[in-house]
């Protein structure tokens, strides 16, 4: 029995700290797609006032992660480029959207783009990944959950 | 006056909030250089009990912003491409290096790598700034200084 | 009186010797769009019998250009990022669709993919450009125009 | 026996009918690294009389290829991301110069420079390749040789 985009999410998301002090909110999973949202805190900005574009990355890569997960096998960034299109201020509600733009073999390539409240791009990224033989839920996880 | 690249990165570290968040500790400052060093902490693992690549993104990216407002305009990321090479564990203790490799008008190129303590690459990120024409400084900041 | 996009590319193809070595035929052009098509030829192929990676990057570029030079000012490539999906054959008829997915002041970030007949993507080109001050068609070209 | 770096580069260049348009010279080659050079044609150049940004890449990604294909397997570029940092004219010497930066398991990463003869850096690449299991030279291409 393969497991669905949503319960393999929601392992990755049991361990992953780094996803949670982002706070960031699911809203869609399916194959090869995700869709989150996050709120712009203060311990989030760089010294210009601005959100660190770090953070802006890190939603876009944990979307990436959940997307290119979905296959049941977990799947690596290997490479990245991001482009910063627009600054975002404290409190802004920004919306981050993956999806799979090619897969084949062990090679996947994705796109993420980051909006905000008015749909003004901020941020926009393309994923690489690399699907490895290891199972995301194995069987001991599935006997259990 | 001029200021010096250190006075220049302590006044942007002040109210760099993320940058305290992950720790990130500054090793050495000059004209278009930074090396810092930081420790991975539980919070900032991945669902597969791996740093996050948004924690490695954005460490790089602190010392690549350092080393690209040394020469004291605030100078932004437009572009920034990485790619992931080892993955790195809690407690460890990660070294980030970012020098210039060319910079000309408007538009600085920069090499940024993360090392592990054997000395690995753990991520390899090239990332391409731009200068604006407002200072980091301001007068103000200057005659309070 | 503004030139049309269709204008400023014809200019720019005037002595665009390698665009016409790649035999660029293009197919639409709008503000901050381009499609073009060519055909690939056995002096485009690398030693593996694949079109050339640098073919595929060149004919994505020129598409970037045209679509980036519709503003009528200078417009020239700071960065790209190119995610290779698929080997192509020779004698393969490969389309190249450009659009613009955002610009703001002097800098634009734009989408360049590259399509072989049975619709299935070859390359996914992301380019950065930055506006300069100069026109395209100076003052003395329109007069000859 | 394994063939020597020199040997699979050769044996490359036979049918890299590209690279021969290019009029790429190999200067150096051994395990990892690559260093070529070529001259700027007219028929390189863009519409605006500078070496066409596609022309940059082509001369690069042979000398990634040629460097990451020294281990004896097939070796693919997966992305790509490249900085162009001065524009070169018609008549100009450039040299290459590829050298491995990481490689483990299948992936390896790379990075290329591309200077004219003041030394003065023209672009800035980055390269990921993928390690199939299939020889450069199959086993009846020794009995050839």
């Amino acid at each position: 029995m393969e497991n669905t985009p949503q319960q393999i999410v929601d392992k990755m998301l049991e361990k992953d700290y780094f996803s949670k002090w982002l706070g960031l909110n699911i809203l869609a999973v399916k194959n090869g797609y995700c869709q989150l949202k996050f709120v712009i805190r203060a311990d989030m900005l760089n010294g210009f006032g601005s959100v660190h574009g770090g953070v802006l990355f890190s939603a876009a890569d944990s979307a990436f992660a959940f997307a290119c997960n979905t296959n049941g096998n977990i799947t690596v960034a290997l490479d990245v480029s991001i482009s910063f299109t627009k600054p975002a201020k404290v409190g802004e509600i920004l919306t981050v959207e993956a999806q799979e733009l090619h897969f084949s073999a062990k090679i996947g390539v994705y796109d993420v783009k980051i909006f905000n409240e008015q749909q003004a791009t901020i941020a926009i990224f393309k994923g690489t990944a690399y699907k490895t033989s290891r199972l995301v839920m194995r069987e001991s996880d599935l006997l259990r959950g």
